[in-house]
This record gives C-alpha cells, structure tokens and sequence, in this order.
C-alpha cells in the first residue's frame, strides 16, 4: 500500500520532502538519535566505548517493516517502544544492553522530528532563496515597466512590474529571516521519563552537570541546540508553525497575483508551461501558481494545530503529543513544496509588457486622476480638486483626457503640462527607491548554509 | 517509499480505513468512476454498448504506478489527466476512443472522493453503531452507581456512572445522526468541462433532458444522488466536515472523561490493556483514549479547510480545489480511526465501583449541600441557608457532618432526615427519567445500512 | 466606552445583528430565561403563582451595567451569578426567594444563547429568503446571456449568467436548507448543577417525570426544542458552525465572483453603489463583496471554534465553556451580517452584457474548441482531434477561425457548419435544463417562518 | 448600547487592555497617525509648520460618533474615509487642506493597527515579567518540595514542585522573548493609494529619498520601525499571530496544570480565591486559571486568521485586509487578558506540600520502578530487570515494597540500600542543575521597557 505518495498534495509530489518526510524517514530519524545517545553516553563514559558500534550498525541495517510498526505501536501510543525492541534485537552481543540507557520514548521521537524539520527547513531555505535571485532578477530587469497598479480589483495609480516584484521579493526574504531564525533554535530533547532526566543521571553514576553534558553532547552529534526538556512546552511546534505560514504566505501572494495577471482578460503573465485539460484543447492552464496556492490555503490551518500543541497536560500529554505529528510533517512539506514549486514558477514564469501596457492604458488616463487632484489643489483646494477629477472621470462622453482638456476650471494648465500629467510614467512615486531598498536587502543577505 | 502508514497517525493505524484512503483506492474509485460513466453513457446510447466492457476490463488490470502519477499529474495540477492517458492507452481495440467521453477531470474526482466518503462514512457508522451499543450497556449495567460529578475540576452533586455513560451515548447518536443525513446526500459530479454538460450534450446528439439521465445514471451505478454540477458550490464538503467534527468531538468527549478517570488519583475507570511504556516498568499507559484524543484534537482544523472550500473561484479554482483532497482524506481517517477505537475503549475498558464509592466520599457529604440548601430553604430562606451551608462546608474542625450536627440552624431536622440528606444515594435527581430516556433513543435508531 | 460597534467589521455595523448580539442582548436573554423558568415552575407548582409576576417586573426593569457586571463575573468566570444577585435584588418581596430556583448558570447563559442564535438565524434566514428571490431573478433574467466560464483562471467553454447566477442560488437554497434543519433543533438547556436536575426535582418535590415537565415547559416558553442536559455535549455549537460556514460559504462564493467581474479588465458586473476611495477620486470600489468577502474569510475559524467546544470536561468544563461565547456571537454577526449585505449587493448590482459579450469574444473562438474536438472525433478519433485543435488553438498567424478554415483536416466540413460550430451560443449544454432545475427548487423552497 | 465590554469574554474584562483596543481607541489611533504624519510631512517642508496645531488641536478635540462613523464606512469598506472627512471638518481655517495629504486609508489604519499593538504587547510584556517573577518565586521556594510527575495521566516518576514551576518559566520566558523580538519589528505602513507613494512624493515636490524620509519621520514620532509599504505583504500580521500563540499557549499550560492540580482528587494547588458557584454552596472553582484556559483555547484561530492574511490581491486586498481587524484586536485582548489574569493566578495560587506528598506516596513506591530497574541491571540485565519490576509493580499482595523485600531477586541489595532506592526525593535527576539554569535565565532577562 502507498497510502501517500503526493497524489492528493501535488505541490509535493517528486519535490524531494515526500520522501525526507516520509514514514520510513522518520524511523531512520529517531534510530539516528538513538545512535546520537550510544555515541554521546559512551564518550562520557556512561556505556563501554565498544558497544556503540554494534549499536550504530545495527541501526544501519535493521529493516524495520514500517506498517507493522504502526500497529505494534497502538499499544502504547507512540511509535518508540516497538522500534527500541526490534533495535535491541538487532544489536549483537552484550551492547544491545546499551541501546536507549535512560531515555524515554519522547526524547527520541522529539529529537528525530527537530531532525527531519530542520532538515526539510534547509531545503525551503535553500529553494527560497533560488526563488529570491530569481525575483532580484525580475525586480531589476522590469524596474520600468510601468503597469496598472490594482487596490480592491479596480485600477488604483500606475506602479512598475519591478516594484511588483520587489514587494514578492520582501515576501520572500521575510520568510527566509523567520526560517533562519528558527532553524537556529531547534532544540534536541533530552528529558527522561518527565523532564528529570533521572534515570540519565543514576546510570551515569549520579556526577553533577550531567543534564548539560549529555545534552550538549547529543546536540552536537545531531546539529541541533541543546536547552532544558520540552515534553509539555512546545514552543518549538509554535515556531515551525510561524515559519511555515511565513513561507506559504509569501509564495501564496506571488501566486495569486500570478493567478490574477494569467486570467484569460488580463494576460500579463504567462506561466512557463501551461497545465494542460482533460477536456478542452485550448486551455492553458497556471498549475505551478495553482499548487502553490493550494499549499497556501492549507498551511495556516495545520501551523494552528501545532500552536494546539501548547496545552500539554502534566508531563507528557495524553493526546496532546499525538496530535502534532501528522500535522508537522504536512506542515512541512506544504512550505517545501510550495518553495520548489516556487523556483519552476518563477524561473520560467513570462511576463508580457505589451499586456502590461493595454492594460494601463484600458482607463484612459483616470488612472492618474490622482495626480492631477494633486496638480489642482493649488489652484482649486483639494476637495474641490477631487470632487472634479471624480466628476470628469465618471462623466460620459468622449475620452477622459477631452473631458479634462474641456474642463474651464483646468484651463490654467498647458497643453505639454497636461500631457505630462497624464503619463503613467511620470506618476512612479518612489518606485525607484523602493527597489533599490529591495535590490539591497536581497544583497544583504546571506546565502543558505550547507547542511549539516 | 511508504509515506504514510499510519505511524504519524496511529489512531487509523491498522483499522482498515488506511486502505480504503490509500493513494491506490483514489485511483480505483476514479476508475470506478470511469466505468460508471462509460455504463450509463452506453445505456443511453451514446457509446456502443460493447465498449463498456474493453473498458472495465482495462480499469480492473490497469497497473498504475501511483507515485509516478502524482509526480506526472503536476503538469495539470490535477492526476485525472494522466490516469486518463493510462487508462485508455490499457483498453482494447476501438473502445478506448469512448474513455473519459465528454467528462472532465473535476467529475472523476469529485465524484470519487463522494464515493470514498461514503465508503468512510459507512465504516464509521458501524463502528459508532458498535460504540453506542457498548454504551448502552454500560448505562444500564451502572444505572445505579453513584459518583461524584465534576464542574470546573470539583465535585459538584451526585450522578451515576450509568447517566455519565447516558451522556456520552447521547453524542454518539447525535454524531450518528448527522453522519446518516449527510451519507444520504453525498452527491455524484457530473458537470463537464464548466458545468454545463456540454461536451457529454453534444456526444449524446443534443437530446432533451440528456443531463438528468446521465447524472441519475451514474450515480445509480456509484450509489451516490444525483443534482446539479457542484464544481465551485462545495456545500458537500462542509457537510463532511460538520460530521468528523461531531464524529470525533462525541467520541474525544469520551476519551477525555476516560482519561480523568484514569489519573492515578482517581482510579475510576481503567483501559482494557495498559499501554506500555518504554521506561517505567510500572506504568499502564491509557493508550485508546489517548489516540482518540489526538483524533479530536485535530479534526476542527481540517473541517475548517474543507469549509473553505467554499471560496472557490469561477467554475473552477485554482488552487481551492487542489487544497481539499489532503485534508478530505484526512478528516474522515481521523473521524473512522477514532471510532474503530473507541470500539476497543469502549468494548474493554473496566468500570472501579469501589473508588468511584470512595472518590464520591472524599469531600464528607459536601456534595450533597445543595440539596440541605433546598431542605433548609423553607426555614431560613434561600439566601440564608445558602450562606450557611457555605460557611458550614468550608469551616475547619470536625467532618461536615459533625459540623452540620453541631449547627444551631439545623436544630429542628431529626438524625434520619439528616442522614436521608446526607446520602448521595438520595440526591441523583432526575437520573433514572434520563436514562431511560437514553436507552430509548438508542433503541430508537436504526442499525447501519449495509453496504451498497 | 463602546468597545465594538462593528467599527472593526463592518459587514455587519448598523444590519441589526450588532444590537440583537450586544451584551446587553446577552444579559436580556439571560433574564427572559430565568422568567421563562419561574413562569414554567410557576404552572408546575413549584412555586407560588404569584411570584411570576414580580420577578417578570424586575426582569423588565433592572438596570444591569454591563461593564461593571463583566468585572464582577469574573469571580465566578461566568455572568450569570452576579445577574442572578442583581434579579434577586430588583425582586419585590417574597418572590425573591424564587428567582433562578434550582438552577445553574450553564442551564441560564446557554439557553439564553440558544435564543439569541435562534433570533441571529430567523434573520439571516429572511435575508437569505430576500437573496434567493433576487438571484432567481437573475436566473431568469439572463438565462440566454452568453458569457465565458473560466477554469483556473481561463476561458474554459461558454456558458450564460442565468447558469452562473443559478449556481449562486444552489449555494443560497444549500444554506438556508441547513440553517433551517438547525434552527429547529436549537435546544433548551435544563440540567441543574450538573445534569441530574436534582436540586429542580427536590424543589418539585421529587414528582415523577419532572424533568421532561420542566424541559417540555421552558422549551415552549421560548420556542426552543426540549431535549436532555448537554452541559459537556456539545453538539449544538457544532451544528451553528456548520450553518455559519455553508451560509458565509455560499455568499463567500458570489462576493468572489462579483469581485472577479469588476475587475476593470472584466467589467461585467458593476456594484450597486462603488464604494469610495480616500484617495483616488475616480475609484468605485465594490464594497459591498469586500464586506461579504470578509466574513466569509473569518467564518471557518469561529466554526472550529465552536467545533472544539466538543472537548468539554467532565459535567461542566473549565475554559471550554467560556471559550465558547464570543466565537459564537462573532460567528453569528458574520453570518447575519454578510446574509443582510447580500440582499444590497444582490439587489442593486448591474450585469452588464456588453462586456459578457466581449470578453467572451476574446478567444477568439477558442472557447469551443472542445465542441470542435466532439465534431471532428467521428472524422479522426478523439485523440487525434485534440491534439489537432490544440495545435490549431496556440498556433501563430491570423485568427483561430481563420486557421480552422484553413486546416484540410476539417475540409469535410462546410462553412455553414462551421459556423454553427463556432457560435458560442450553440455550445451551452445543458444549461437550460439546468436553469429550470434550480428555478424550481427555488420555487419549492418555503418562505421563512415569521419568528417566534 | 455596550456590543462588547468582555462579558462574552471575562479573560479581559476590565483589564486595561479592553479600553486600550475598544473601537474609540482605533479611532483616536488612526487620529493620532494623522497628526503623525502632518507633523512629519511639515518637518519635510511639505505642508506650513502653522497647519500642524491645527490639526492636532481637531484631531484631539473632534467627536466622533463612532457607532455612526461605522455604518457610515460601509460605504467605502474601511473607516478611514469619513473618519477623514471628519477631522477635516473639525479643522479650523486653511490648515483643513493638510490633512491626510498623499495619504490613503491603509497607511493610516495599518499604522494605527500596529500602535494598538505595540501598547497591546508593552501591557502584555509587563504582565508576563511580572508573571516570569512570580514563578521565579516558586522555583526557589519549592525547589525541594518532591512530588508526583505524570506522563499519560499515571504517575511517572518523581520530580519537584520547582522544577515543575521552572517548566512554566521557561514557557513564559519563550513567550516574552518572541513578543519582545516581535515588538522590535512593528513597522509603520507609508505607501500611498498603492505602494509608490506617488501623491506623498507629488506634494513633496519629486525630491530624492522623499520616501525613506517620510517613513522614518513617521516613525520616529509614533515609536515604530520604518520600511517599505507592506499593504498585501503582512507578515506583520503572522508575526503578531505567533506571539499570541506563543503567549497564550505558555499561560494556557499554566492553567491547564493548575485546573489539573485543583481537582478533588488532587487538591495539590489552591486557587487565590475560589470562584463561586450559582448553585453549590461548597464550591470552590478555579476561576482565574478557567480564564485563561478560554483565552488558550481560542488564541490559535485567532493566530491562523492573522495568518491567512498573507493571501492578499494586488495591491490592496477586497476583503482579506478587512478580516484582519476583528481577529487581531481579539487575538491582542486574548494574550493581554490572559497575561493580567496569570498575574492574580501565580500571585495569589496556593501550593498544598501535605497533598503533593501524599499523592506521591499513592502509589506505594512504584514510581521509583525504573530507578530500581536501573539498580538491578547490572546484576540482572536491562531486560530482565524491567520485566521483573513490572511483575512485582503491577502484583497482588502486600505493598509494592513488602514485595520487592520478599521478591529473591532482590537478595543481594541490603535493607538500607532498598530503602534508599525507595525514597522518591533520592531519584530526582537533574532537577536541581535544570532549576538553577531556569533561573539563571530568568535573571538574564532584562526586565520590560516602558513605554514609548
């Protein structure tokens, strides 16, 4: 049985997270920790030095039947018990003595899943920030391509394709700052049974400053931060939570607003290879942006499950802990299969400047009606000079600019002068200055780091 | 790669409905549902009626490599498209012209996931089916055991465990209920490209009348109703998600009084087998009630996707509709996965009469105030003896009873009518009207249909 | 201070919800329930009949701040004590003694919330009953207007706005269905302290049957449904979230369309009165689905708030309880409110044919080639079709018809045929049939009842 | 009418926090974004320095209907519009024309939303610090004081009543470091009609860096941090959704463990004063810790709907903007809330060191179980060591220790040996190293900064 190979999530399908995510990583994941643990407790003497390679083979090579495992696991409610068993049976000789000494089934499951989350989480970073050159680069090279800015579906002021870019571009370093700043802080769970680590401490022969050299030793053998048990205060299950509707977030709002430029009317971007229809020859559909949007509707719901997590009751939560697994691994791979999904978008993502300028020009001037209330409010006041300007863009009859050029109260303003006024172009704002602050926060930051 | 058994999620672990959800089943229902099509469309003479069966034979041995077609499927944003290829390019002869005719891939889908919902949902019944019963002998068989009932975490007044039991019996129909009203309504989708059947119209040669045949006929194949195209009004979804969520909120209100119940100072209720842990020799994890409750805790979140589902663009959304498959599949897991628990919870989980006698005793008979409140009432008034009783329950010195003795107040009540007030026994109210009422209402509802 | 008039939601600010839900609402209800009480012990005899009327008088007259009574009420983490306090003290006489006998809070504050959601729903369902009228009209009215149906965001196949605006009325018709299956179903809430009615029976005297006497009576005084305790079985809030979500749903999808088609680039459909800009004078925003948007936006999250009610502890929860009352209210203000928006947006909004028509002339004629592929499938295969007028439909140079008059391949088939073909207006399948189908369900759909 | 004083929602009410984010407040803040930016735009030369006083004289002087001015909004979907022409009105002379010049409705309600959440998260820091103290307090005093810790509802294995306080600190100080890194980054919205603040730079004449100008002046006077528009990019809007979650959670596992520990059954933690019941003379409920509970249980949706807003179109979103309102005003009350509340929690909560005593010696000895495990193995072996503790835990017969003496396994530890294994205060592990470091973070907090 496959029971989930992407079918119904197509945003990861192939992306390289179906399988680092998937049910027989996991086990891979918390057997690494179990080896992490051999390793760190022999080195401080806590277990002979020879039994932690019997252990680390064993866990190389143990085969674990992954769906037999889960139904084992029902009957303690967690997937460790049963795999510490057959781990133990793999292990020759007298080490297998020494296979998880002292711990207790959430340190290793806990462990495994900051794991695999940081490891999925250097993949979105490394993946967004192909994204972000990618966006730096549209950013620069449609610097002036003038275009319809649009505020609750209606023409607003002109903009530039590039500032458009720009603002996806902060989306996207924005995620990338909260990403970082989180996989900065997945901490390794080293606990015991509830927090005391005691049963650690009494096989280590009760020496001071245990709790803090076995943790630090376990999370440098995994690249993970070590600090005090977290078993009932989930903080860490809040902050992937964070990071992932920060990510989803951002390409969400590139794809919609690449949904919106493909619509048949608008036509202002086309995606690289149009989705194609079982039913009708013609239609080329937007399915990157489509997958992407799908990923960003559901992530927020799924980041709320794992804020859930925060009312553990007690020690460990019956139930409580149970929840957040399937939901960080969604998690997870929505965020990286959105920001893969992002990097085919944007890469070959085409924009047509032609459309761009039909459609600026589709209002016939009224779209710098704003700037000339501004041009007018010395002459007329600035609420009679709106009050005009929204009288002769809603009026009928010939174009708006002859309505303006008939208008007695603009007969003050030359002809050159009303021409000027009315060219998108000359209406940018700071657009130019906002790319450049862009430009320069993409060059600020720094590349992804290598994986551990 | 197995991505998803159930380890993550282990309250479906091994129940049955991880197969019937499985990756492999949604592309059996979408074939299914092929067939359904090509049988109906035949019966109405739009296909030669020996093309049906080239084309079932091919749906029944078509091998599709399922993780390869979600990886191709991302080129629609949709699997239809590709398993349509498959399928026909597995048909015999002239037949595989009549594949897929006039349809569209949101019919095969919509049409399948319905198809597996009611599957679920069928499963589900019966195992609330299961539960209730269990239940319903659980009120009769402890009708008259008292117990403390708790507001706010203290004892309150008296009931019994079988009212407790009436109580979680009545969320078990209720859930019931809603289930079998919403599995009657579960609709087939046959809409066409847009919605208006044009393709499947114009195949059939334009007939009058041609949408109502097809649509009855194909959901008469699939046991589904037939109605107008749904492809962006998903009302079915919200239904879906109004039943896991009364599904699993019934049977998470279960486990959760079962997990009080089980804490080691209250010893009411114990699980049919303790879960094991992989620390403590001592321990008898409450391991059902547990995955229940990771069940409970999730469903809202994944009821809140399908419901917005609602905002569904157009007549067809891009990126709406890709966002409901993974979190349809996953509600009704969650909501079959509890229930098939809740069976064993249910079926062996073992009632302690002697600590709920000694838990009911702990507070001294103060649980019984409110009712010498009421007796007290006609001598001193409500307000006074409601002061009075407070004062006597929380002063020190003596047992309550010793106090209330000793009380000037309650001079004129004789020894046995304050040993009648101060039995619990005495003080249950309308229980046995309520029960009763209960069991009726079980015996009232039918038992689950059988399959179709 | 005015804490929320629906500055910060304004789908709903001055509809009527706002003052029907205030707290000030909230503490009426509270008081019509305690004399709905007396009045029903009253006639059961439990207490003197003429005690009804000074508690009635009180009830009326009782000055309540608020503000001042939330403070208080926090001692006891729900209102209803120190209301109680408040009645009692306001109570001439003797009667006082009879205020909220043998009652508890949850039996006051939730059937006072029943009430207030059976209030919220009779008005949302009128305005649903007004949106249905006015988008059969419509229906009606533009049952042979051509125009694009799009599919992921592309010209997909013709279709009409009748069919479209059908589609809206399925979605309105789907809501109303379950607001009113809901609304005859709210219940009464009678259980005393902790669902045995103990401390009502002993008051009554322990008379058999008086629990469903008692229940029966206060139902029919408040037009709710009888029904046994459901302190910790939530399913009632269950069921308001499912109605808030199919109402806000179906709106939800007309506001996403209208919103589509006032797009200055689409233009077809034009708000009642565009909403203004502060800053641009020529703007004219659609308000009215933005407002509609909103709520529907929001609804899901209250919904699975009101879901997660389920997981109530024991017989009264401690914060479950109280997480429920405000998501309740908001949820029901979304509701009423977009439902009231709806009737103005419905009721004023402009179709305008001209831009139907020309956007659906945009293609080209494209929109139909999956009509060509059905008429050129006995000629070359299905396949073959397809692929031919695929290539046809993205070639380069001239227009598509000019290219398909070109093709050999379709030499066989003359220019009036192809004409024919061509004409979107032939290609609308089933849309009429389907226009009647919804037509008449519209027509079978009761009026709403006139409230209690 | 009074909509909304926190009767629905106790957490808050009278908290400071309700007045702090009423609807008058969002006015006045909007006001004060006005006066802001015409005392910014004046510094720039944009406007006379004599229109400034003006300005803030109207602002700070005009009354504003605001119940009116919300029905009034509908018009335009936002309450900028008429708030503006308000103000205007009130301005005295010619300095009426300076009022909101350049500006557009998002820049001044953004701004104003992150002022209100800036004094929200500055009352919310200062609760937690005082919060983060008092529990410091209940470290050091109980760090001694062993007790039961429970995993899955059973006792697990002992731990301190200090340690278990130092869980809750470093959940708190989680909670007050994200806040804090979140507090740092509330930016200003300065963007104009659509990003480019085109009429901001118009009135300024077009010079250079007009924009980084503007910006920061704003800032600077209202306390927030400059950068580029963000009108659809609103990470803001996650971040602040992350705090509450993070804040809520860390309060809410607070309460949770109270209302666990204030069982009947328990009775391990007193709270400060017990809230009252409306029908129990004796009862004692945990009111404050309920609060807190209900802030905890509904903070995630809160957070997921700020998370939504992510989704926003173009340049300005038609309905995702106006659903940020209502959640992030009741996502700040719910953090703000449950911090004050957990400041009369921790300060008044009384702990009961005879019950956490007695429920430790409930359980006879067996939850130093694995402390004798690990004793036995090296003279039996892990396996057989765990197997035989479970054996003699879960006998018949006579205590657990009665057992474990009789048991021949056991011959060989001597009496004085076994009784200091079976003293639970010998198996605490790392408690004390964990507990020093938890304060030692405390201490290296640095306490709250005032106010801007």
């Amino acid at each position: 049985m496959n029971a989930d190979t992407g079918l119904l999530s197509l945003v990861w399908a192939g992306s390289g997270v179906d399988a680092m995510l998937a049910d027989e990583a996991w086990v891979a994941a918390m057997l690494d920790v179990e080896v992490a643990l051999a390793r760190t407790q022999a080195r401080l003497g806590v277990l002979p030095a020879d039994a932690v390679e019997p252990i680390a083979a064993a866990a190389a090579s143990v085969r674990v039947d992954v769906a037999g495992l889960a139904v084992r696991a029902r009957g303690s409610a967690n997937p460790v018990v049963e795999l510490v068993r057959e781990l133990t049976a793999a292990v020759d000789g007298d080490a297998a003595a020494y296979v998880h000494l002292g711990s207790t089934s959430q340190d290793i499951l806990d462990t495994a899943a900051m794991l695999l989350t940081a490891r999925a989480l250097r993949a979105t970073d490394a993946a967004l920030s192909t994204v972000a050159d990618g966006l730096a680069g549209l950013v620069a090279e449609y610097r002036h391509t003038t275009m319809a800015a649009r505020t609750l579906t209606q023409h607003a002021v002109p903009t530039t394709f590039g500032l458009k870019a720009a603002g996806w571009l902060h989306g996207v370093l924005d995620a990338a700052d909260r990403l970082r700043h989180t996989l900065d802080t997945l901490p390794v769970q080293v606990g015991g049974a509830a927090g005391t680590l005691a049963a650690y401490v009494e096989y280590a022969g009760r020496v001071d400053g245990h709790a803090a050299a076995l943790t630090e030793g376990i999370a440098a053998e995994l690249g993970l931060r070590p600090g005090p048990p977290w078993h009932t205060r989930r903080t860490p299950l809040v902050d992937v939570g964070w990071v992932v509707v920060a990510v989803t977030g951002a390409l969400g709002k590139l794809a919609l607003d690449v949904l919106g430029a493909t619509r048949t009317e608008v036509g202002e971007v086309v995606e690289p290879s149009g989705g194609i229809s079982s039913a009708m020859p013609q239609k080329q559909n937007p399915a990157l942006a489509t997958m992407i949007m799908s990923a960003a509707r559901q992530a927020p719901a799924y980041a709320q499950l794992l804020a859930q997590s925060m009312l553990a009751e007690d020690e460990r939560s019956p139930g409580g802990w149970q929840s957040e697994w399937q939901p960080l691994r969604d998690a997870l791979r929505l965020a990286c299969g959105a920001a893969t999904t992002a990097v085919q978008l944007v890469d070959g993502m085409r924009v047509v400047p032609e459309r761009l300028a039909a459609n600026l020009a589709l209002s016939g001037g009224t779209i710098v009606a704003e700037r000339l209330t501004v041009a007018l409010t010395p002459v007329l006041g600035k609420a009679a000079a709106k009050k005009l300007l929204a009288r002769i863009a809603t009026a009928d009859g010939g174009t708006f600019e002859h309505r303006l050029r008939a208008a007695p109260e603009l007969a003050s303003l030359d002809d050159a002068t009303l021409t000027d006024l009315l060219n998108p172009a000359n209406y940018l704002g700071a657009a130019d200055e906002l790319i450049d602050q862009a430009l320069a926060r993409h060059r600020a930051t720094p590349a992804p780091r290598a994986p551990h």
